[in-house]
């Protein structure tokens, strides 16, 4: 079987991918082949199968019939224009994150067998603020253009899979937290950077107060999520194809807590509250708390504890995240 | 003030149209012309203001820029695939449904002021089936390529209007009864024939028993919200720029009962109750009810009984469908 990640070069698609290759199988299906399709070329892969990296548009129809041959049993659709790009240009969210997403689907129709789709929608389809506690049947009422086009997307999967041209699982993320890197523009960026910076030694702000709350995920429960839908029976999906994993609500004293008992009240002194009411204003519309019913009885992990996700950066991603900071 | 109704060629286009030629201003603001779009160009219509009939397809970006002139102030954009075709046709349902509403959205962007842009949406978009009573906040969760469709440019206009590119309001139609014209392959087919059928001296079916029970509006309900969403303060509606107008829940038996008090039983002994089970199963998936409290709030007119809209069939529609139908 033969599974390709789109967005393959990004964090979530690199860390799926790495897990992918230590497994060598999936659902119980050994991999015989693997693509991994981003804007640029991802960087390469030693695995015990072949591994394809391959620069290319979503939006390319011959490029997709490269990333994605006729044995392909599973498709990771990752690739995506985020939330502060897709607000900036609003073509590029259109052509990528909605036409792009059509785009796979018209690629899936000419395969022999209908692959599954494994696709992250967002948190950012729902409105809801501080208080929302969203259930699984709630409507999804975007506040930004990448929500809209996420939720967009999902309608188009929900379709293709009825139709039997693809068969979807949509898990609606919540935000990733702990993200490698560096902080950036994404209104969302405070949420990783106050766990981070202070463990890589680095003073940060952060510009809502402790009692803010929001709805996230690991970056491991996240793939774990990606890998449950890869081999889930989507029989109980139904026609709705979006589920609402098991995230956590956590507050910024709450992950200043985590960060105090992993790394010493030194690294949460790191962390200054600076009010920043353009960053508040975006982000007090996202809903802080889901009730996930419907992943759990589908089988979906319940997440782990924020000590846990704040030692898993320690572990995995901390060192990668120095070296790529140094300066050269 | 110029008005564009694309799909201007259709049903209920042609209504509208004649409706504002005979008011000649919609809400108070004098109208200076008026663009017919469609497919095959529709029929001249004598008019105080200039009308223009025009044929062309919705993604044609050049026929779309003349249909929709500067100074356009409300766009209906009634173009569609219908139920049927969509589910016969994929990629033709997804071209008009879908990619036509984005080139209806970017070439408002064009525009010197963004133009109100009044859309029907559809109850095929929603599930729920016979026992449905559906609430102003449900899911969206299509059973068919046409309701996914209609949901998806929901979305796409909503978001349009967040950004400020036009100002949609999206009234989710009911199934239309009385249809003019003559029985065809759409599932809802029979709502219609068993009025319209008996009132030209024809004999018909009813595929589905006496007690089952549809969501549907009139012509002249549908024609009167769409000139209410056209004139309406939209600054209400929010981010949610959907609306499940008052239509009305009426079994076949309801409609038989006002077809006898219209018609006489003659008229309702035309009508023969045959199952069939290809279109019950269709039909049984779609909301009998809604509970529309938004709407009514929002001022969306409270529906006609069903006496009135078989009269009215009968004073407006019954001579021209006659005609119609009469052999060359």
């Amino acid at each position: 079987m033969h599974i390709t990640i789109l967005g393959g070069g990004g964090f979530l698609g690199r860390k799926l991918a790495q897990r992918l290759v230590a497994d060598g199988a999936l659902g119980g299906r050994a991999i015989s082949g693997m693509t991994l399709f981003d804007l640029a070329a991802p960087a390469p892969l030693d695995a015990p199968f072949p591994v394809r990296t391959q620069a290319g548009d979503l939006g390319d129809a011959v490029a997709l019939a490269i990333a994605i041959p006729e044995d392909t049993g599973v498709i990771f659709h990752l690739a995506a224009v985020v939330s502060a790009a897709a607000e900036a240009d609003y073509d590029l969210g259109v052509r990528v994150n909605l036409l792009g997403t059509l785009a796979v689907v018209n690629r899936c129709r000419a395969l022999p067998a209908a692959p599954r789709a494994v696709f992250p929608s967002s948190v950012a389809s729902f409105g809801g603020g501080q208080d929302a506690r969203v259930a699984d049947d709630a409507r999804q009422v975007p506040t930004n253009s990448y929500g809209a086009q996420k939720a967009m997307a999902e309608l188009l999967l929900a379709d293709a899979s009825r139709r039997g041209f693809l068969d979807a699982a949509c898990i609606r993320l919540p935000t990733v937290v702990v993200r490698p890197g560096r902080p950036n523009k994404a209104a969302s960026s405070f949420a990783s950077a106050i766990l981070r910076e202070p463990l890589l030694g680095l003073a940060t702000n952060s510009p809502v107060f402790p009692d803010f709350r929001l709805w996230i995920c690991s970056p491991r429960s996240a793939t774990g999520w990606f890998l449950h839908a890869a081999t889930m029976d989507t029989a109980p999906l139904g026609l709705e194809r979006g589920v609402n994993p098991p995230g956590m609500t956590a507050s910024v004293a709450e992950m200043l807590d985590a960060l105090e008992r992993v790394a010493g009240i030194e690294a949460r002194r790191l962390v200054q509250i600076v009010p920043d009411t353009v960053v508040q204003d975006i982000v007090r519309g996202w809903p802080s708390g889901f009730v996930p019913d419907r992943a759990l009885a589908l089988g979906f992990a319940p997440h782990e504890s924020l000590d846990e996700v704040v030692r898993a950066f320690v572990a995995e991603d901390l060192e990668a995240t120095r070296a790529e900071r140094a300066p050269v």
